[in-house]
């Protein structure tokens, strides 16, 4: 077992309507050895309940970070991983809750990695699922699917504490040091640079965006780009930025 | 998933004090597809604070089979796994909790099993814990084990489930059935394309192209791109590409 390799995780509740739900969620990662609580813009909080259901996991709410926004939950972190109750109409790359508690424990030597969990009755929006590099959707009863927020939440810090080693099984692996992988604040410093390009060059209508940009993210999320990869993607639109700028301001004719 | 499979696991509480740690457990077990559950001597039950919680389970709750003995829940079972929180002063055969559930499942042709939870302060006695064959110990923080009861259940139940093959093996990497893998041809036609972009860019200079391709192929294979994604990325080439024949071939000044 390596504790350590539990402090770079991020539980984030995005919503959260049930104060009850908070304290419960503390409760069960306190329980699995994880300490780190973001709640981004909860409906009620702090809340006696919450207090109540942390039963001895006071700690873990007093220590939580309350956000405005998901992109500040999940600033810095080199994998987002949203959890999802339902099937989507537009496949986001899945993975199972076993691969992403491996995948997450595997950051460690990278920087955070984020779960993210959202709102009790409507879980995550379009938009905030597009911050997200995996979806993961725990098994259950596909009769009766109804799964309690803090539940998944026991079930997923369940299973990074197995794939941390809790069970006495092997240690993760690890990937090139030299080359970390890129934070989501530099993903989406590329995808806004990606996506003025795009308008740029006329490809993208702003008008009438369709999917686009949703379906760019997917194949570069699920890719985990490194660092210097993304410094050639974004160099790459660098080049192609001075070639439509010198298109619209051409260069006076010689004399 | 064989849902059969999970038809012979019995979920025994024995001695429950809260009523609403029945519901809760009943829900808990319904999420994941079990239904057999029994109750040793609970405290109160049925109670409302039980059906609240079961929130939809209300069905496991109405078949719960009440006894006055561990034996009369235990009856006919080949297979007994009682759960401990607390290392016993007398070593009982002990399985992991992802052991306990294989074999639980593959008792199916036997007879059932039964997983044994005790009373949410003082567990076990040792009289029950004789009729167990095996414990099992849920990891948790050794500094705070302190798990919910239903918590627990909900663990075993979702290892059952995963045992019983609830995660549908590994997840495709392309989920979508419309939208198959790109072939190998189609991947060369791209990067030919995304090299002649390049080089009009300014970007790879074909006399020093140091690795920058091959990078790029690392990343664009290591994505496993789909047909419908190569097209996108094809179309934003030759969008740059109407742009760089513009360039090089400006239109005549109009009159």
């Amino acid at each position: 077992m390596n504790p350590q390799a539990l402090r770079g995780i991020r539980i984030v509740l995005v919503g959260t309507t049930h104060p009850g739900n908070i304290g419960a969620t503390a409760r069960a990662m306190k329980n699995m050895g994880l300490t780190r609580l973001f709640l981004v813009r909860p409906k009620v909080f702090p809340h006696a309940e919450a207090s109540a259901r942390a039963s001895g996991a006071d700690d873990v709410l007093a220590a939580a970070t309350v956000c405005h926004t998901l992109d500040e939950a999940i600033h810095n972190c080199t994998l987002v991983v949203g959890t999802s109750a339902r099937p989507r109409s537009i496949a986001w790359p899945n993975l199972g809750i076993r691969e992403t508690a491996r995948h997450c424990i595997d950051q460690g030597s990278h920087g955070d990695a984020a779960l993210v969990f959202g709102r009790e009755k409507a879980g995550l929006s379009n938009e905030e699922l597009d911050r997200c590099h995996f979806l993961t959707r725990i098994p259950c009863n596909p009769e009766f699917s109804s799964l309690n927020l803090a539940a998944s939440v026991q079930l997923l810090s369940y299973e990074l504490r197995m794939a941390a080693g809790g069970d006495g099984g092997a240690p993760p692996e690890c990937t090139d040091p030299d080359d970390p992988l890129a934070t989501s604040a530099e993903l989406e410093h590329f995808y806004a640079h990606l996506q003025s390009t795009l308008i740029g060059l006329g490809f993208l209508d702003p008008h009438n965006p369709r999917h686009l940009m949703r379906r760019l993210r997917r194949l570069y999320h699920r890719v985990r780009l490194t660092h210097r990869e993304l410094n050639i993607l974004r160099g790459m639109l660098t080049a192609c930025g001075r070639h439509l700028d010198a298109g619209r301001h051409p260069p006076p004719p010689s004399p």
